[in-house]
């Protein structure tokens, strides 16, 4: 697998992207984006486990069960969210202006939306403005996609990779809108990866989800999602590498690129959650099953008290422990060590569960770097996983308590 | 029931207190309080749901399977959590000692501790400091128990209330540790009851354990609870009423009476917690099981988006409607009505799950104030619960992030 700097999703043979400013957001910034795939496209998608579902999640649920997509169609500024029949309504016209302007069926295009619950969206601006976007797709509006799916974020999230699959150079290349907002169980997440692999629609569905367990529900917690959550992967075959199913050698090595692809965005989304002043990743090892360590780390990496003492600095590990105590998964915490630092280079703070005489400096300087490692050894199983999150600051409160202002 | 304004736990007859400075605390507050009842006492108590209990829990929970007990001491700056055989160890000693000044066995002595985790404690303070708590036990000494528990907590926390049952007046009395952190999952809790009421133990655990589930409960969610948290009554039969049993007509007299001391403790606690500026009561109505009606209402006063933006004053609606949503709790949130204000004098946000156009400036008059109702109607049942939360505050950060220095 090599990464490939700079490219994104318009990189990948046979998509093309556009971003625009239509008018939902006051602010003259990018807030429609459509992504388009010359070629019908395979899709698997992981969506929203919120009761509340957005109006454009519940047309989306519906046009995945058609065989193929070839469109995508995000605005952001507006959720469409707790928006009653005139919310499906305009999310179903939002599809049928995409599918109307590229000449397609309405039941392959999926819709998308991030911004204030409960608004209705400015139809007048918005059926325009697609009309706008899908006039400028290109092979180069991979970036300005990426910029008009964003809401607080402060930078653009993408990353592409190449793999080699039966002699041929497979691209696979992501864009996300990141945590709005800090806490791991409210961030409104969305995710576009696109691939010109050529791979069975059941396998797609399996890897997508196994790798969206590891990466976005590791920043949010499963069950826990936003009215509008949503990854989407669309893969189009235009690689032409031997068909990938169940029964390919080369599995592993898509699942790879994929499991990179879309953990690099989830860091990114972490990285940049809102009033974020440093990004933590909590490394959790030996913990007796697959999903305890999954529930152990989450837990760590989502207390507020947690954040709160990264963004002071403060190596409060009783905290950690704290967190670890009350997650939903069982061990026998007595034997757990907590480290600050990375693996080559980490001070040590808990043994057997209990606090060790460590350098407060030391531990100070690892803690004021705007990334902290936390490692956790709970020494009972063979399982790991990583979380990650960011601390809990000033600007999160006043960003957050300002949010419709 | 009558409440007995500026009475305490040393105005139920038969309970001596004392609060000193031991020297635990470097600032100079006080850090040691010795609770004794004159008379054999029955004993039911709450204690932390977190794997990672504290020693005072651990022995508390030992003493506890005593017939009676007589007296607690409960010390604040150091939570003696995640501190080993050592750690028991002084926990033990503690109790120990009470036992020794007082003359009773050490099985009839509980003990409890709250501040930082992972610190053992100075017993070279510790042990004279019990001492001297023991010599200065009296009848006035219930407010010094009540400041000396305390740790980031601005007020002292405590009510007492009266109840006629049998012709006797019966008292009922107690003081809480609150929240010394805001998040309710993480809310370090002490509360402390003592009554003088002659009632079977296994109706007092009975009543106790199901006040506690509509009270500290409702600001500290069950089962994500914090090392320390405790919640003991103590009752010594003193009034000499008819005996209290399971048989009893005045069941629901004292029940009601018991259960508004503890919810008011628990709204001080709320109103009191770390850096807030305003506090708030979600009261939720009609939803399908009293279950689900406490996991709704504690969705919404844990939000940390929820809180945020009270502390902004934002009608941020959508913040409730997400929270409901992604609620471990079965209903159609289609039907969800949600007003700020009173009951008497309330605006509706939000009708069917969908927002209505509203006054601003009145909700914002209403968001204002120090303390803010949210009402949510899910239209769905006969149940329904109350939470209490607070707001997330810069002070909040603050604070949390320099909880060691």
């Amino acid at each position: 697998m090599k990464i490939l700097p700079n490219k994104t999703i318009t990189d990948v043979s046979g998509f093309l992207a556009s971003g625009i400013h239509s008018g939902i957001r006051k602010s003259g910034k990018k807030d429609l984006a459509v992504i388009y795939s010359e070629k019908e496209a395979i899709a698997a998608a992981a969506l929203t486990t919120n009761k509340v579902k957005a109006a454009p999640v519940l047309v989306t649920m519906q046009n995945l069960k058609s065989e193929s997509i070839q469109a995508i169609v995000v605005n952001s500024g507006v959720a469409n969210a707790c928006t009653g029949a005139k919310g499906i309504e305009n999310a179903k016209q939002m599809v049928e202006q995409v599918a109307d302007c590229l000449h397609i069926s309405n039941e392959k295009v999926l819709v998308s939306s991030t911004g204030l619950i409960g608004t209705q969206l400015p139809m007048e601006k918005v059926l325009p403005g697609i009309e706008k976007a899908c006039s400028k797709l290109s092979h180069n509006g991979g970036k300005d996609a990426a910029e008009a799916i964003l809401t607080t974020d402060t930078f653009k999230k993408t990353i592409a990779v190449e793999v080699e699959l039966g002699g041929k150079p497979v691209t696979i290349s992501g864009i996300a809108k990141g945590s709005g907002m800090i806490h791991p169980n409210m961030a409104t997440m969305l995710s576009f990866i696109m691939t010109n692999v050529k791979m069975s629609k059941s396998l797609l569905n399996q890897l997508f989800k196994e790798s969206v367990v590891d990466s976005y529900n590791m920043i949010s917690v499963d069950g826990d999602s936003s009215t509008n959550d949503m990854a989407i992967i669309l893969a189009n075959g235009m690689a032409e590498n031997p068909l990938l199913d169940e029964n390919s050698e080369d599995i592993s090595k898509f699942k790879e690129a994929l499991d990179f692809v879309n953990k690099e965005l989830a860091k990114m989304i972490a990285k940049d959650g809102e009033g974020a002043s440093k990004w933590m990743e909590v490394s959790l090892y030996h913990a007796p099953s697959k999903e305890s360590a999954r529930v152990f780390a989450r837990s760590v990496v989502s207390s507020n008290l947690v954040k709160a003492a990264i963004f002071g600095s403060d190596a409060n590990w009783g905290r950690i422990m704290c967190a670890l105590g009350y997650a939903d998964a069982d061990c026998d915490l007595s034997k757990v060590d907590i480290f600050f630092g990375n693996k080559e280079d980490k001070i040590q703070v808990v043994k057997n569960g209990i606090g060790l005489l460590f350098d407060e400096n030391k531990v100070k300087e690892i803690l004021d770097q705007s990334f902290v490692n936390i490692i956790i050894d709970l020494k009972s199983g063979e399982y790991q996983a990583k979380a990650w999150g960011c601390d809990l600051t000033y600007e999160y409160v006043k960003i957050s308590g300002n949010y419709r202002k």
